[in-house]
């Protein structure tokens, strides 16, 4: 279902560097008026004029952040882009241009850096970014993509991860999990295929969930929708390594507690029952899944009434004193201590 | 003589992501008035007033772009920084920021990759560059960086590739080649070693080469000698990639041909000796060897009496109409088009 079907292949030697550069780009085009110069010079020149200007890089390594024979290389590159611009939205700003750097082997023709970067042109369409540059490489063993995106912000309206305050609501928006569940979905069609090819996967009932890890959508539309509540947020995060993790990060870095409620967390029915049907612990799945493109973020109580009620954000929680720690408030009203889990710190083995 | 020694060795899994970053950042200092806000956060946040802000992004891949058994990993970290700095430089622009992403297998101890970030902040230290961002990732086979940097030009005096006219004089900073025969010689020395692992290299007369492959110095300097000698070039880029590609590059975008002049080209006396000994040609050494972070760069005629006999440039040759090509005039007077050989295009044979 997912596997690119296209039999014509051309090497990519055949056009060199520069060719492969010139070919991949020339359909992208120039939209924003802080782009003075884009791709085809030794570095960009933008003009953020009396903004502040915001930057931030990911990489994505095959066989590590992702796996192609579940996720087609368009949707990969328009997902490395929602990565980005994720960091970007959760400063409380507007992204404007993209990088893209990619490492590849010789098992890629050229028909697949196309595929890769139809994704990333259809993200910069939909999200207004500027492609303006990047790099390019070959590899010893499968596909490497960095992704740099630069943004703006009026000064002083940009939203730190460290202002949250004791006794601050602890806000997340869209629902939780989803992303990760797909994955799974998509690793157990994979085992599937593998013993019988002739397999027809039923991903109907799943296709939120499919949905959400092959191609997310990054919270570009937070920023206007709190300014137009009339809250500015005291702190904010983006949560794709994972809701406990960042809960923790937000935490720290503004020197207090939290207590989240289970009962406040937002799943999509499709998450509670595959949760059932996998017989995952949903809580759990929601608090460390990953890969949401969602947003954290802290506001003052006094701000409870102008965000109620909004279907786009959750009230999950309340900042506590430091001393208190970071707790899951369970249904049963028990306090379960939350842990990081945003990383797998075991690293891949290297196959030599 | 190049192998780390160091046998105490600690798993990065023992530290985590978060763990790692801090570890690894803790050492870098902020100290430009335009960092608002570095590492720490989802994105940076920079101030960079009326000015416009130049980005650009390299990327290097263990195999394909260097080698560990004769890089050790400081001179890494110190070269790829350099490699990013140069195309801010080769814009005219000053360099202020710099994001690293690693990847990095199981093979590496913490103390390598402290090691590849000791370079990393010496060259952050002796350039003047706020380290504000990046990303790390385990990958599965060897080490990926990439360097995105970050800097600022006055409006209006950035330098593009493209303003070369013809008539212009062609010239280059520095001298030619000696990176690339640095390269040989530590390439000859290993395959001595591997036959003889008790054979003592004597680098001595090699001593420049060597020093200009591992540790690369990017021209800085050049925008403020430009300034002070009152020439404001008409077109401008890095040769990292090799003086021939980058000759066609600047001609081509600029709509011009170029004669150079093999009698002009600017080589270090160990190149010349360097190249009788390894029986290679120094005139297509300095043209295609890359590695070299010089700038080339056009100015008006009316600038000779301003340029000439300064010892930190060379005029190399002009510029020509465009129909006439781009051509190497040799000492016996003969004309030889220039080829770009900037990239090796045949990409490196996967090994699964």
């Amino acid at each position: 279902m997912f596997e690119n079907k296209n039999t014509d292949s051309t090497s990519i030697s055949t056009l060199g560097e520069f060719g492969l550069i010139e070919h991949i780009t020339k359909h992208f085009e120039i939209t924003k008026n802080s782009t003075i110069k884009g791709v085809g010079d030794d570095s960009a020149v933008l003009d953020y004029k009396d903004k502040n200007t915001l930057v931030t890089t990911d990489i994505l390594v095959e066989g590590v952040n992702f796996d192609l024979s579940y996720m087609p290389l368009k949707h990969l590159g328009y997902k490395s882009v929602m990565m980005s611009l994720s960091d970007i939205y959760a400063m409380n700003g507007t992204a404007n241009q993209i990088l893209v750097t990619i490492a590849i082997s010789n098992r890629f023709p050229l028909e697949a850096v196309e595929e890769l970067y139809s994704g990333i042109q259809l993200a910069c369409e939909k999200y207004s970014i500027d492609m303006v540059g990047g790099d390019t490489s070959s590899s010893n063993k499968g596909l490497i993509i960095s992704i740099t995106a630069i943004g703006e912000v009026e000064k002083g309206e940009q939203i730190y991860r460290s202002g949250a305050k004791q006794g601050d609501l602890l806000v997340v928006t869209g629902d939780l999990g989803a992303a990760y569940l797909g994955l799974q979905v998509l690793e157990r069609e994979k085992q599937v295929f593998q013993v019988n090819p002739q397999s027809q996967p039923d991903l109907e009932k799943y296709s939120y969930l499919v949905e959400r890890h092959l191609k997310p959508e990054a919270r570009k539309d937070i920023s206007k929708l709190l300014k137009d509540m009339g809250v500015k947020p005291t702190s904010m995060i983006d949560i794709s390594d994972g809701l406990s993790s960042e809960i923790i990060h937000l935490g720290r870095q503004s020197g207090v507690g939290c207590s989240v409620y289970e009962d406040k967390l937002p799943l999509d029915p499709q998450v509670i029952s595959t949760c059932e049907e996998f017989e995952l612990n949903s809580t759990t799945i929601a608090l460390s899944g990953g890969d949401d493109f969602e947003l954290l973020f802290t506001v003052s109580q006094d701000d409870f009434d102008k965000i109620k009620g909004n279907p786009h954000i959750s009230v999950i929680g309340h900042m506590t004193d430091k001393s208190n720690g970071y707790n899951l408030i369970t249904r049963a009203d028990q306090s379960i201590p939350l842990t990081a889990q945003g990383w797998d710190a075991t690293l891949k083995k290297e196959k030599e």
